[in-house]
């Protein structure tokens, strides 16, 4: 293997780039004419996620249409659960609704540690794509974070406050454990054949950490991530745990190159918390509902933050569906020029 | 004047008490059958709100069936938006939806600066509320901060991003400062109002901090309610905003004497970033759904992060609609025994 473009590579590994890297969360998605003329054709979400030739396609399109510096695999987080014997569908403007949830002993019947055959599509979606590539960018494969995949499984969907995952937590530590324990091994297993199928570097993602005291986040989430973490030794890890300010501290003994931020978090005041991470992202999404002078001088504003930092540029949240992708190509613009 | 029970107001002035006044947001509600009772024979929630014989009866229930050291009177921050010409209705299980939001200049037409007398229903609640508590603890009142009401004005409702005023902010930056302006003079007009008609302390809620990044929180939120604190000048003021840990050091100059934390933020690190505030909080709501013995716990692991620091107990959030309230009294209970 050799990328000819592997900066995103080697700004996780902290070193020195000529420039700073640039990918979008969300980047493959609703804010692409070509993604939605996909998208038009199908039945639903699901039957992008589980068709690999279209999986593919569509991962491939903002490599092709935005010059952004890696592909992530299209997919879902919630292809665990679904494989942990636990079906959910997606609801158009809704969410992800699970038909069964969580929240007793007995709810445990029938739910596995996935089979990680079960989830081939994904692989087979990578080696597709890892081809249509021909190395030109990496391919970043994903997963979601046990806490969030937990979070979902115990509300059955989402919720402004997951008071029943965290009613678990509070009134039957034990189960949560045994739960968030079986979501773990999934996980690892799910991301190991990732990287066999070719991803470059794996990102966890916890969308949820924000609603956890500090105790309770390192208890329930990140004594898990890091499970994750020892386990993907072969290819960098990166770990988006939004919200979690409270948990910047603990996270530098996670065995892991890059950590994620949201807009809410400093730069400045983060690099001195992480010095031996390389940081990701983290423009407000919103800041690309501006102009593009505007998301030019946000961009230099965002980049001057992290400094001589190792840094990967990114939002610091997935892009908004309603967002002008030529505002997009302009944030990505902005960072290859401005950090050259 | 002179309060029975003045533990929250000597707390607030940063005096040692004998033991640490306690209060929930969100006490006066559906956590209470009486509550639920009354609510059951209105037609709505604004009805309720604007009954001031039956806002005060609520009121003052959680005074008399959970023992707390404050009444706080049963209102919706929302009314300030609904004075300045801007109606809502209040869905049950879904939230509030505005008719008419505001998303350019055109539809400033007809939003003016709220007419105190046009809320005068809350100032006769609070008499009332006053005459029946006969001085056994204070009352306080509230508002929601200006960026919050901006927030629900613009976006018409709840919402996961609040893309819509967030996206003034970077589209129309002066359109979004004049009508926060307005929401701030009708503020400080009602919460004067609110002051003379007797309330002992003023409460500000800005529930939406946490989605700003921390420039445009100064710019868009900080300000404002430091005008707010400033005007307020003859009771103590609170604020708190949800979610704004990047803020705390920005709050230490504002001109009020308490700041509210929520359960994320860890008050043995808070104490040194605001040595000269009185802190109020923070237990998580989802606590109350634990054991009558981890309840205790918690609190006693609450009570002992604050440590000596100037503190008013109460949840790090409004208490969740199905908490026990046996499980209520339990965490009030243990304050006053474990902080004697």
């Amino acid at each position: 293997m050799s990328l000819k473009n592997d900066l995103l590579l080697r700004a996780a590994r902290g070193e020195k780039t000529e420039r700073t890297p640039i990918w979008l969360m969300r980047q493959a998605g609703r804010i692409l004419p070509e993604y939605r003329a996909v998208r038009e054709r199908l039945s639903g979400f699901k039957e992008l996620v589980e068709t690999p030739e279209l999986a593919a396609e569509v991962t491939i399109q903002p490599v092709d249409l935005l010059g952004v510096d890696a592909a992530i695999i299209f997919s879902d987080i919630l292809v665990v659960p679904d494989a942990m014997g636990l079906p959910y569908e997606l609801i158009e403007k809704v969410g992800p609704r699970f038909e069964k949830t969580i929240r007793s002993a007995s709810d445990m019947d029938g739910i596995r540690i996935a089979d990680p055959d079960d989830i081939s599509y994904v692989y087979d979606a990578i080696k597709i794509t890892k081809k249509a590539l021909n190395d030109r960018v990496p391919l970043i494969g994903f997963s979601g974070a046990p806490w969030t995949l937990f979070a979902y499984m115990v509300e059955g969907g989402g919720s402004k406050t997951f008071s029943e995952p965290k009613r678990m937590l509070f009134q039957n530590p034990e189960l949560a454990h045994r739960l968030l324990d079986m979501i773990t091994e999934s996980t690892i297993a799910y991301l190991k054949r990732q990287v066999e199928a070719g991803t470059d570097l794996i990102q966890i993602f916890d969308s949820w950490a924000g609603i956890l005291a500090p105790d309770y986040y390192r208890e329930f989430s990140l004594k898990y991530i890091k499970r994750i973490c020892t386990a993907i030794d072969t290819v960098p890890v990166t770990v988006f745990a939004k919200g979690a300010w409270f948990a910047l501290e603990d996270m530098a003994d996670l065995d892991c190159q890059t950590i994620g931020l949201d807009w809410n978090m400093d730069a400045t005041k983060v690099r001195s918390i992480l010095p031996n991470k390389t940081l990701q992202g983290n423009l407000d999404p919103c800041a690309l509902y501006g102009s593009f002078a505007d998301i030019k001088k946000e961009t230099r504003t965002m980049l001057d933050a992290f400094g001589d930092h190792p840094h990967i540029a990114n939002l610091g949240h997935g892009v908004y569906p309603d967002t002008d992708p030529e505002k997009v190509k302009c944030f990505i613009e902005s960072v290859k020029e401005l950090s050259a």
